[in-house]
């Protein structure tokens, strides 16, 4: 049913049916498109703000990108009709909108390409789907081969479906001259001024045939008609009826009359995206629409992708995830790092951290990501809720709800990309902010830190405002008392990891002062949040504390218990009575869930801590990028066969139950699996199919510091790997630094770990004077 | 194929497919629902902000009420489907999902129900819906006939969707404590703010049942399956699996297995709405959902609706157009008089003038409103664009955008209050507005006049702003320059208005003034606007005349004729002038256009005239509320020919080729037809089937003023009818203060109209002293 490639960088799915809404996603700097493997789509593209080409029959909200989509007949997607002109009788590709089970049916998803191949009637249908780097268009090739042995009439019909563009104005008509269909709307307005601001909007959609079809139709419920889309009535006449759309829904549906000898294959190409105007159609039709053209952006498209290959690849006993680290994961980062979730106006933290991942990849741009981010940073030090990145950006949705936790971020994702390059210039650069001041990253560092310690009350306590990251807790202290207990132990670690840094710069008095700070939050976390076996979640406005024993819902919560270890709050007895709490109540075969029992509703007793509802979004869920941070601190502290468990759980499979379960192919990690595992164990599991999530930086850094234990120092590379018990041993490579570190680790006889080069024992696991452009060949034994 | 019932009070479709989108529409003071033909429903409800039930399947925009609603597979919709359990064989009722060619199908509307007959497989399925006076629920009542004269097993399977309710949490199951299917959601929230208000609105949609049915299933998706709303794969089980839905789209599906002798009928009863609690679904069960609950509900409801059944009943030649005057004309001014077009910031103008057309059903309502509105007036004079109608309630969409004509509908509104209830004291009553300031109305409305005075230009000519009334040209004015023709002689007509009224009121002084205002502004017409056969439209910013003969599009606009008309600009040459120009240039099949040629794009060249493009919305489209003040001013200058004509054009039909491309049954006025009668053949004439126009105040005073004549003044009755040349005569009934007027209108040799009562010719054709209760019967001859 499912499997990867030998060489893991595809995977494949062998029916349509088994994980309906399991897909894959392409992008680049200017659009993404998810599809899945039934032939649905969703693509948008930045004009600077997010837009879409292909839209929802009905006016669709705006709003971010949401999890768990729900596909309908009409959800925009991209199909091919097959009908045999003797016979009438009809299929389509991949498998919408017909939904007939056919002979084979392969979804194969790649790190560049997207591509089917579906055999029915004797007819196979091989549909590819690829991007340009640098413009927003699909490229669709799709080949039909005649397998029967004999010659065969049959007619073709790609059908895209374009939907509802505009309540203000939308037509569709073939034209003759561009070859192709072209959709055209108006983005509505109502005050003057968002005339200007729409007026350069790309308006239309086009979907342009390399080969002239023989007939066409461009109105959706035309080509529909009574039969509806799984038998539309045009495609039970001899031609289309050549239609145009006039305020109707606009799609594209052409057909090709074709007659195939045995074995005879025809190749077709298609451009299916956005355009300002014909200009630009025009343009984009004699740059791509060729073989020449298509070929040329497929080469220059895997180029693209081969850029975000990463620094880290393994081979272990455990194939899947060597598919995984050395395929998936760095794709995953090298889309967050590079396109910033095409959003204007990323969330801060997510901004940073999807750069800390881009430490491993291309760390230049993480480097400008902490120059854009800091001189975004407010005159009291704060960090603002999200990162504008163009011009006339906003702060939208969630980016308008005060949360405290921005400037912790700082700090975790500076040690990173610091480990990764050593660039500690970085921290001399003078950045003159949006409000006109002007300090160094390093006073911009420590300003950020003084706020955190001054967003404290009376306790010491972190306030939580509105929320502190990904719980959605905007009730917890929306009158300006309630205090956040992860908040308090996060502000620990980051102050703890800023110290360090200040040291290394040589400012002991400094990074004395944050270490002091730093025990005084972890002291009063152990004061006030401590309940005997793990660390409350917060106190609300009212006073009442929560994510204690004494709850009955939402009784213990994974972030403040992983954060404590982090930060050291917790000492060695606390930790040890934590994992037994966090295994006892909080482990699912599908992940750590972020707290349990799951909320069944808004706890209006206490002060309103939650608004959302088990399994459902965030709360109650396998939130990854809460579970990777537990992962995470078990690799500080040692505990590598738990952190290794908890990792593999992460991924889907790779048994088939699993799979099926989750209903995802492991080529992403998305930003949630549904929890609730007790309550409603039917969709316990599931996952998100979303793939923006910070948790992708983390589980790299995982792999990398943790599990190889491969990680940077002001001086070199620290090896320490951390292998689960079962393993004898892995090869590595990493790339560091503009050198190539080539690994044999193997577990034998030694009490620490012992790094041989050119047979030669190093004194320490620690190599200095790194080349670049060399290559060490290493031998690391590690203890049993 | 369709058909009025005898007394016109129902309409019929007899097949599903001719006119897909046509249909009818429910309402009460809290909800409003509008189902097609095929099953499909839209309906939203009032807490107090518009809100839904059921809902498409993914997140919807929130946005006003749209005209030509896209219906798509998933659509909300209300459906039964039928299996036959010998033979395996289905089919749904109305039409939709599965599509199946019928036996028999009658659509058959109602003014205070919607039903259907559908016969298929020896089973009659009738279905109908109701509403309540006060609640926000549907009352639906199914009932199946064994028609096949032998012993049937089939099952029974309501399927009422519920979509996508919300991104932050959705679920549903079958409670067996509630007696149906209870969905929950959570209405997203980010702010805190929001909370509060959020969380006492209805997230709950239940579906209750009366009979407990054989099984059920919650989730769409599954009762869908493979097979597609079309044939879901869940009607291929003997029995509905019973599910849940647990963040995923909710429905209501269940199941009745029944054995049916030959003619054995089953009845049976379901509630279908929103809910706060389950209190709240307890509550409408044991109110509503029984036999005596139904029966009382709909006698309640029948009752409501005869209250609007207005003041005018004919007898023509014509009786399809009895039928829409006695029926159906007046229960669309009920419903925009007495719920406000269901929103909570009715624009300024629609307020007024549904209020208008509320004089003639419910006098005391438009009392009201007048007063509710003059309590909004502004510091200035303006009016504002909307009139908020709830605590709370916010001026949104197009009334966040600021139109400069909102005074000019307060005289024209307040003429047809007067002569319908001579309630002269209403202008004595004192406001305190909102600002705090205190006038008698009468002031208030010499504010608002001296308001349109001085919002001119030093040619004398009204500011535009960036809008006025139904053209959407918000870029002619945006710059504060740009004036409107329309507004200009729109201004005369007020003033005039106006100042009949301070005469009547015996201030001759203040009359005067604002008689010479009008000749002001009239003159300033003539001398800046008329172009030699008609009036331009306006003048830009930039100083570019529009709606003038040296244009391509947008040459010529039928709002500044029709006005100069009324308002008193054209003198009768210009008005012969005018005539030939608008029946050569903007008139077609289906009315009157509201401008011609119709852009094909913004005229960025003279300074922006228009946002919208042929035939869509409002531009280039038969736009029936400027249609019907050009046939108003042919009945102030005595046109009745011509103006009987175009009124007859503005209702679909009689002919069957007319209804086909209208799309509409002949059960309200839509806001318009589908323009670019020369451009779009195909789609010209087409309905909107948005049943929200300010037009249908106008079109039954046209035929109570107009051709009925009978128009009250201070005094009493004034007798003028303007019959078509081609009727003899006709018989009419006439509400009027009390009294009841029936008349027997016939053509005769007379050189004027002369009115016989109780055998004696009256000594003019005005009655006066009019008794309340009192019945009279009169002859009325007019002249040949």
């Amino acid at each position: 049913m499912l499997g990867p490639t030998p060489d893991g960088d595809r995977y494949e799915l062998t029916t349509p049916t088994a994980m309906p809404n399991a897909g894959g996603f392409l992008w680049n700097q200017k659009m993404m498109i998810q599809v899945n493997c039934r032939g649905y789509a969703t693509a948008q593209f930045m004009q600077p703000e997010p837009a879409k080409y292909a839209h929802a029959p009905n006016l669709e909200a705006k709003t971010f990108m949401q999890p768990e989509q729900n596909y309908y007949a009409h959800h925009p997607g991209r199909f091919v009709y097959i009908k045999d002109e003797e016979t009438a009788q009809l299929f389509s590709a991949p498998y919408e909108p017909v939904r007939i089970r056919v002979d084979r049916f392969v979804f194969s998803v790649g790190k560049s390409d997207i591509a089917w191949t579906v055999e029915h009637l004797g007819i196979r249908v091989e549909m590819t789907l690829g991007l340009p780097t640098h413009d927003v268009t699909e490229l669709w090739t799709i080949k039909v081969t005649n397998l029967s042995g004999r010659p065969r009439k049959i007619s073709i019909y790609p059908y895209f479906s374009i939907g509802c563009m505009s309540w203000m104005n939308q037509s569709a008509e073939y034209r003759l001259d561009l070859g192709g269909v072209v959709a055209s709307s108006v983005t509505p307005y109502q005050k003057a001024a968002d005339y200007f601001k729409n007026k350069f909007l790309k308006d239309k959609t086009y979907f342009l045939c390399e080969t002239p079809p023989n007939s066409w139709e461009t109105m959706q419920q035309a080509f529909e008609g009574e039969g509806g889309l799984h038998a539309p009535s045009a495609l039970m006449e001899p031609n289309l009826a050549g239609g145009d759309a006039r305020y109707e829904n606009p799609a594209a549906a052409v057909q090709y009359r074709v007659a195939l000898e045995a074995d005879e294959q025809r190749e077709y190409r298609f451009l299916f995206g956005p355009a300002l105007d014909e200009a630009e159609i025009i343009a984009m039709r004699d740059k791509y629409l060729s073989k020449d053209g298509f070929a040329q952006a497929t080469r220059d498209y895997a180029w693209y992708i081969e850029q975000g290959r990463g620094c880290l690849h393994i081979e272990t006993p455990d194939k899947d995830l060597d598919n995984f680290v050395n395929n998936w994961l760095p794709r995953q980062g090298y889309y967050h790092g590079d396109v910033n979730r095409l959003t204007t106006d990323p969330q801060t933290r997510n901004y940073l951290q999807d750069n800390m991942g881009m430490s491993f990849i291309k760390s230049e741009v993480a480097r400008k990501a902490f120059l854009t981010a800091l001189a975004q940073q407010e005159a009291s030090g704060a960090m603002p809720d999200g990162i504008l990145l163009t011009e006339g950006a906003e702060l939208k949705y969630i980016n308008q709800v005060p949360h405290t936790d921005h400037c912790v971020w700082l700090p975790v994702a500076l040690e990173v990309y610091l480990a990764e390059t050593a660039d500690y210039d970085l921290l001399q650069e003078r950045i003159r902010s949006v409000n006109g001041d002007n300090y160094t990253a390093f006073e911009r560092f420590c300003r950020a830190m003084d706020w955190l310690l001054s967003e404290r009350d009376e306790r010491g306590l972190s306030y939580i405002a509105q929320g502190d990251w990904c719980d959605p807790m905007n009730m917890v202290g929306h009158k300006g008392k309630g205090v956040s207990g992860w908040l308090t132990v996060a502000t620990g670690y980051a102050l703890n990891l800023w110290a360090a840094v200040c040291e290394q710069q040589g400012k002991p008095d400094v990074a004395a002062r944050y270490r002091a700070g730093a025990q005084e939050v972890n002291a009063a976390a152990n004061t006030h949040l401590w309940d005997g076996d793990w660390y409350a979640r917060g106190i609300t406005d009212d006073g009442v504390i929560f994510g204690t024993k004494k709850d009955r819902e939402g009784r213990i919560w994974l972030n403040p218990q992983a954060w404590s270890i982090l930060g050291g709050a917790a000492n060695a007895e606390q930790r040890a009575k934590m994992l037994v709490q966090v295994d006892e109540q909080l482990s699912t075969p599908y992940g750590v869930v972020m707290f349990a029992p799951p909320y069944s509703g808004m706890r209006e007793d206490v002060g309103r801590v939650t608004q959302k509802y088990p399994g459902s979004g965030e709360n109650g869920a396998v939130y990854n990028h809460a579970g990777v941070f537990y992962i995470y601190s078990l690799y500080t502290i040692g505990e590598s066969d738990h952190a290794y468990k908890l990792l593999r759980q992460m991924l889907p499979g790779p048994s088939k139950a699993d799979y099926l379960q989750r209903g995802q192919l492991p080529v992403y990690i998305p930003n949630y699996y549904r929890g609730a595992y007790y309550q409603y164990p039917r969709t316990a599991g599931r996952s998100s199919q979303l793939f923006n999530t910070g948790s992708v930086s983390w589980v790299y850094r995982c792999f990398i510091e943790g599990l190889c234990g491969l990680r940077g120092d002001a001086t070199g590379l620290r090896i320490q790997p951390q292998l689960p018990s079962a393993w004898d041993g892995i090869k590595v490579t990493r790339l560091f630094r503009g050198a190539k570190f080539v690994l044999d680790i193997r577990r034998t006889d030694v009490k620490e770990v012992k790094v041989v080069h050119a047979g030669q024992p190093l004194p320490e696991a620690h190599i200095t004077g790194i080349q670049k452009g060399a290559t060490y060949q290493l031998t690391v034994f590690v203890p049993q």
